[in-house]
């Protein structure tokens, strides 16, 4: 495998590719020598030139290049392109000219891809496909909390305020400074309709803002279930999703400081959280309207679904199977022995 | 009439009322000689200690007072109480003693008076009450969109995402920072039943969160409503409503610092937009749901609601005359020419 755009989101993909027993990180490619080099250095990987003319760029600044994207989509089965929005649809033909299958980014329209890929909702769509596109953080979290709930009560309508991270906490030129920008101000947003392209029949209106935060995307959701669920059926369900943290009452956790806290604590490379991250205390059942809140860490949430999709499109391993080894080997699957009982708390004392 | 805490709310209500050829403002209370006391000096408004042991401090500060809160509250028909949120249930004893009606803020819990009040959703329960209550800013901004929503279509559920500010410009201590906050974690929040102290019948339910931003609260809205409107039904609607502004497409106001700087130039008195503002491109409608986003100024919409509330204690005026005047008075009403149509333009380049 290889990744082409060693960045936010291309960095992590091939960290957790490398950690899979059963495939193999070529290389990745960068744009520019800038810090990012370092850390592909340190872990070994070899650095490709995103851009051919941009080749002297490196040797300028002393950074040894193994090659350009050329060489290195020659040299894999798959390139997961991680390239800024919108370049990986310029990217698509030079994949194509390659005959190397892709994987692409939510930050592109779906069209770039015969597939979009979810893996708790759509996993075979990935099966024979030469170009997927992994949905976005939002549109991943959404497939996730919303396939169990649609197996389990049927999904009458799906309601759904994202309230969006203005920019990561690296991107020093982003806003919103002291303001929440409705962002389309039209509703819905796309992210309904980019839901369906992972869950087709399942009805879902978006609104989105955006907020001075850089740590998560904050999900208010309402689902309206066409059966009646109780609360904590909803809290077993989901609980029972590895890709689906608990935020448990009570740990003090009372956002996304605190959850990425949490994670650092537990040894997260660079505190990511995989999973979406759902306030225990917030699951409240009226009737037949579920309300939860969500967070998402958009920078990690999609790299666990990249693993899958690399399997999902070279070999035959299934759904159940791949999330399970793609889990195991990152340390996915966050569960919290914090709790409102005794006994929760009485483990954890004599654990720890 | 008499302020009781010449505070955030408190130094509003005053140049309300005064503003008001059919009320008097007597005089204000501050607990402490800091810089509201010069506001209050450079309106001539008499002042008045509002802890009775504490007029030393306003002596030896070089604050002249005209008396303490017992002196007003004896000098006064109706006291409005703007003490900070608890301290009003506190002092409701005190204006009892002295005989005196009074009306309370929405910090306050309901029981804190006989009566909820929000002029266009319940003018007449203020009629015969000693003690009202003037419902919070959100509760005001949701009762004043639901109401006519109700009348017009019949609302069979509203499902409300509030995303707080984490605290007014001047409140140096609160937070978030860098964090959207559940808050409460639970759902529903409070609001949706405090909108039932105003609209009883009304199915709301409401999920709160805070955000690191001070200038205004902004609410994502969805009303399931009993018979299909049409989108442009719903903006006459709203637009017919003086304490709605229908922020215009187009017009280059994105979030709350846009409204403010818009108010600003506007000439409105401390930036304040006493008028739900609602994102005229966001009112969507799919089937019976209607979506739309609007912000609500949180130190400035309960203004106009005060001075119905003193109307509706001490007058026979009806609502829609106490409102006209009130609107007239203050300028409540904003309208925009700009628009996305050509005329609207033309209108705007010749007037200005």
């Amino acid at each position: 495998m290889g990744v082409n755009g060693y960045g936010t989101i291309g960095k992590r993909v091939a960290d957790a590719v490398a950690a899979q027993p059963d495939m193999e990180l070529v290389g990745v490619t960068k744009a520019s020598p800038d810090y990012g080099v370092e850390a592909a250095a340190r872990r070994g990987y070899d650095l490709y030139a995103a851009v051919d003319d941009r080749a002297d760029e490196f040797a300028a600044a002393g950074v040894d290049l193994t090659g350009t994207l050329g060489d290195l989509l020659d040299a894999v089965d798959v390139i997961v392109d991680c390239a800024p929005s919108g370049v990986g649809e310029r990217n698509a033909p030079v994949y194509e000219a390659h005959d190397t299958p892709a994987i692409f980014q939510g930050g592109e329209d779906a069209a770039v891809a015969e597939a979009s890929f979810n893996a708790r909702g759509c996993f075979e769509a990935a099966r024979d496909a030469d170009a997927v596109r992994v949905v976005s953080c939002n549109t991943t979290a959404l497939s996730r909390l919303l396939a169990p709930l649609d197996e389990a009560y049927g999904v009458e309508k799906a309601r759904v305020t994202l309230v969006r991270r203005g920019g990561d906490p690296s991107e020093t030129d982003r806003g919103p400074i002291n303001d929440i920008v409705p962002d389309p101000a039209t509703v819905p947003s796309h992210h309904g309709p980019d839901v369906n392209e992972i869950l087709p029949d399942l009805a879902v209106d978006t609104a989105a803002l955006k907020a001075p935060v850089t740590g998560m995307h904050t999900h208010s959701v309402n689902v309206t279930l066409e059966t009646e669920p109780d609360e904590s059926g909803v809290r077993d369900l989901l609980g029972d999703e590895d890709r689906i943290f608990l935020v448990p009452e009570g740990a003090g956790i009372d956002g996304a400081g605190a959850l990425k806290e949490y994670a650092a604590d537990a040894g997260r490379p660079r505190s990511d959280l995989w999973e979406n991250c759902v306030w225990e205390e917030s699951i409240s059942v009226t009737g037949r309207d579920l309300y939860l809140f969500q967070n998402v860490h958009q920078e990690a949430d999609v790299v666990p679904e990249n693993v899958d999709a690399i399997r999902a499109m070279t070999t035959d391993v299934d759904a159940p199977e791949s999330m399970a080894r793609t889990n195991e080997t990152l340390g996915v699957g966050l569960r919290s022995r914090l709790g409102n009982d005794e006994l929760g708390r009485a483990e954890l004392a004599a654990d720890d």
